[in-house]
C-alpha cells in the first residue's frame, strides 16, 4: 500500500510515521509513506500558495494552482483512491478503513488554516472524509490516524495476527477489559474469573463484558449490533444473562 | 491552557505540535503542551511498561505501576481535568472541546498496542474520549487533534479572530464553498454572485449554501439545527427556499 499525503507540513507526515506499527510497516515494505508539498509546485514567485476568498471575509484559502500541481506529480498507480481531509466529508470510521484497504494507493490532500479553493475537489474528484464532528488547523492528524488504521489491516502489518480481531469496533462492538499483572494493585483485584484457568468460562466472561460495555457506554452501537445475524454463541450468552 | 500528554512516544507529540497554531499559542505563551513518558517511571528493571494479559489472549497489556506513578508525577492545576484515549470512550466533538476549555489544565493519558490494564483509568479517575468509531496504535494523534481543537478556541490563538465562527461545526452546520483567486480556473468559474459586491446577497447566498451542503451531506447534523432556536434571519433564508 503506498500512501502519498499532499501536505504542507511534510515534516509532521514523516516524523510521526517513524515509529511504532508505521514504521514496522514501512521497514517489511508493506507501506510506503509519501509527502508531496504544494508550496514546491506554486508559481508565485513569493511562493504562496494561499489567497483572499472571494466575497470578502477572514482569512485566506488554499489556491489551485499548486494543489492541482502538485496532485498532478503524484504518479498514480492502477488501483487508485484520492480522498480529501474536509469537515465536510463523510465521518471515517472502520468500515471505510477497510474499503481504503481495497486499493493499493491512497492520496490524501490535506488543507490547512482556513480551507480550499473548492475548485481543487471538483478537479480531484477526491471524496471528501472527516475524522469527526470538531474543527481542526489542517488535515495532517486525521491523514495519520487514517493511515495507521489502513495500515493495521494490512497482513503482516501487526506483530500479532490474532490481536486485531479484539480491537474494539473490529465487530461493531467494545472491547471488554483487560487486566495484567499485578493481581492486586492499590486495593483493585483482577476479577477472579481471568485468574481461574477456565478457558470456556473466560471466553465467555470477555464476550460478555463486550455487550455490558458497548450497551452502556455507546447504546447506538449495541443496537446496531443487536440487528445483524448473531451467532448461536452469541444468543446463547445474551439469553443467559436476559440481554435478549 | 497546559496540556500534558502521557505518552510512550513523546517524541510525536513533541514534533507535532511545534508548527503552525499550536507553535504560535505556545510562543505567545497560551498555551503549554508538555510530555511525560510513563517509560521513566517504570520500577521494571529492564524498562518495561507492559505485561502479558490475565486469562489469557493475544498481545501485551500496559501496566499500572509506570503509568500511575508517571500519573502522579504530574503537578496538578487547581482547574485540572484528566482524560484517557479509549476506543470505549464518548466520541470526541466540538461541543466536548468547548467543555474541555474551560479547564485550565488538560490530561491526556495516551496508550498504545493492544491496550491498558483497567485499573489505570479506575485510579485516574479519567473520563475516557475517543477519536472516532475505528482502531489505531496509540492515542497520540487523537490526543494531538484535541490539543489543536482546544487551543483554537483559545481567545488570541487564531491570528485571526473571525475565522473561528465560519469553521464547519461551529454553530452545527457545515461550511460554505470557498472560492480564491483565479476567476477561471480549468474552465470552473467562480459562482457569479462572490463576485458581484453586493455585500447582503453574499452573505445569504454563504447561509443558503451552509443550509444545503448540510442537508445533503450530513441530514443528521441538518436535522438537528433544524430543532434549534432559529433566528429570524435563517428563517428568512430557508422559508425563501422552501427548506421549511
Amino acid at each position: 500500500m503506498n500512501f502519498v499525503v499532499l501536505s504542507l507540513f511534510p515534516e509532521i507526515i514523516k516524523s510521526s510515521s517513524d515509529f511504532s506499527i508505521l514504521k514496522r510497516a514501512s521497514e517489511r515494505n508493506l507501506i510506503s509513506i509519501n509527502a508531496v508539498n504544494p508550496r514546491d509546485y506554486t508559481l508565485d514567485r513569493h511562493k504562496k500558495v494561499d489567497d483572499t476568498p472571494y466575497g470578502g471575509g477572514a482569512g485566506m484559502l488554499l489556491s489551485c494552482q499548486p494543489y492541482i500541481d502538485a496532485y498532478n506529480s503524484i504518479e498514480k498507480s492502477e488501483n487508485s483512491k484520492t480522498i480529501i481531509m474536509s469537515p465536510q466529508g463523510k465521518v471515517f470510521n472502520q468500515e471505510m478503513a477497510k474499503k481504503f484497504g481495497q486499493y493499493n494507493q491512497l492520496i490524501i490532500i490535506c488543507g490547512h488554516y482556513e480551507g480550499f479553493d473548492d475548485r481543487i475537489k471538483q478537479i480531484t474528484k477526491a471524496e471528501e472524509v472527516s475524522i469527526g464532528d470538531f474543527v481542526l488547523t489542517g488535515g495532517e492528524m486525521p491523514a495519520l490516524c487514517i493511515i495507521d488504521t489502513v495500515t493495521r489491516m494490512i497482513e503482516g502489518a501487526l506483530g500479532d495476527e490474532d490481536s486485531k480481531e479484539n480491537d474494539s469496533h473490529y465487530d461493531g462492538l467494545l472491547e471488554h477489559p483487560h487486566y495484567t499483572k499485578p493481581r492486586e494493585y492499590m486495593g483493585l483485584n483482577v476479577p477472579e474469573v481471568l485468574v481461574s484457568g477456565n478457558h470456556e468460562k473466560i471466553k465467555e466472561w470477555r464476550r460478555l463484558q463486550q455487550f455490558i460495555v458497548t450497551k452502556q457506554k455507546r447504546p447506538d452501537l449495541y443496537e446496531k449490533f443487536l440487528k445483524t445475524e448473531l451467532s448461536e454463541y452469541d444468543k446463547k450468552i445474551l439469553k443467559k444473562n436476559n440481554l435478549i
